[in-house]
């Protein structure tokens, strides 16, 4: 439960993040990055919880996600001319999100008693919907439809989960290994510009 | 029963080779594809189950569904060559989706009790959302805002539903009537470019 | 409680005027004019009710809110000549529409046991949500992102409702004042271009 909690509030802080340096990018007002920051932390886990049907959703009944996006908010605000000089930064932060969400997403579905290729897919739209959602605010094709390996990096993750706890392995061992698929997989392919192939 | 399952099958058969064929006019790789593919599949029936608070959605209740979308995904790919000779494809499986979506949402408004008004409306939203979001994510203006029959083929089919009912018409004879006026009164509209007036 | 019904047909009708004059503006044909009207004028109840959990959403189990779009529609179509020589207008019923929005989703979210905080985001979301939708369809930037007080008058008046609420003011007198402090903040912002900093 308290690892659950922890992974939940590391993956908003991500998307977090992700959402204000997207925004600030963009030079919107500190409202805007406000907003699209909140919308990119919580729109996948908002997606998940209302096809659930898990309402009111999770960050309303959690005073604790809305403070960790404040937080979050705050430190990219004043620490962005630092977080500058890593130009991946907002790259790195937006796979840990989906790594996270992508874990996190799944297990919500476990406890909704979906079937295994549902929970993957739940745990894909937790994973990406907040990334969606930054991009077509900011009126940008989405990250995820580039030719890239994004969703299907959250795909393969959301599988070995099953892989691993069909091993016997406990859900806190096979929770962190997917989580770290899903960053790996994501970064790596970032880094060799690993692509899908697209049919002709 | 039967008959509203093979209907929602052909339904979101259609729609999800409309959304494949759209995908790859757009060259996507094949996991955007698998994506687009789904969303426009799902989309109209997700929104609809979540507005009326039918959840878990139904696609996540019904293996059938991801069964029908990823088989249609792969014969959308493997026999796109043959579809390209028909360069009316695309619209003519998203009129037919259109048709079965609009009459699946009325009927799922029906058993929620809600009134004659609200289920065309939820009829109209089912059958037109998953093309909205297919649009919405290839970045361009929704189809059913091009000056165009669409969304009210599907508003004519709805109300005639109410009508045939009125009539003492059995449900499924009422049903498949719908579909054939949505579905005609689309493609005779793309074929004779009818239009609405615009008001100047 | 007629109150509470009255303030929702207020802002319902003013959200539906401002879709109905934006979709003028880009001369989609009557029905597109309809569509965008309607999903203007209900889109942030229904984001509000999705993600509160409380479905069938409003628009739904209530006849009069489909009928308030349906005359402000007509309305619109018929007097838009008289509607034009005020080049403000569109921009005027949208201020009133989000200050409703905002105190109707506030309260929505008192009565479902929500935290403060919480309640004022609801606000927020409910009287954004339903612009944010009509700007994506007609593909523009949401007007709530563009360098202007907007979503932040908003969170003002939903915050000074606890406010007023605190000082043991009656609901009706705090709800009053908090939707004249958001629209009021609106348009002096429109009439004096006041900007939020944008970070550099």
């Amino acid at each position: 439960m308290l690892l659950h909690q922890l992974m939940e509030n590391l993956g908003t802080a991500s998307f977090a993040i992700s959402g204000a340096l997207a925004a600030l990018n963009k030079r919107l007002d500190v409202f805007g990055v406000l907003v699209l920051t909140f919308a990119t932390a919580v729109g996948g886990g908002t997606v998940r919880d209302i096809m659930i049907g898990n309402t009111p959703v999770a960050w309303m009944k959690d005073q604790q996600a809305i403070t960790v996006v404040f937080v979050s908010y705050l430190i990219t605000l004043f620490f962005r001319k630092y977080l500058q000089f890593f130009p991946r930064t907002l790259a790195i932060f937006d796979a840990i999100g989906l790594g996270f969400a992508t874990v996190v997403g799944l297990q919500r579905g476990l406890e909704a008693g979906l079937s295994p290729s549902v929970c993957v897919a739940l745990g894909m739209v937790t994973g990406c919907f907040g990334g969606v959602l930054r991009d077509v605010l900011l009126n940008e094709i989405p990250l995820v439809f580039r030719k890239d390996i994004y969703a299907s990096a959250s795909l393969l993750g959301g599988a070995l989960y099953f892989v691993f706890a069909s091993w016997e392995m406990a859900a806190p061992w096979a929770a962190t290994l997917s989580v770290m698929v899903v960053v790996g997989v994501r970064l790596a392919a970032m880094q060799w510009k690993w692509d899908l192939p697209s049919p002709k």
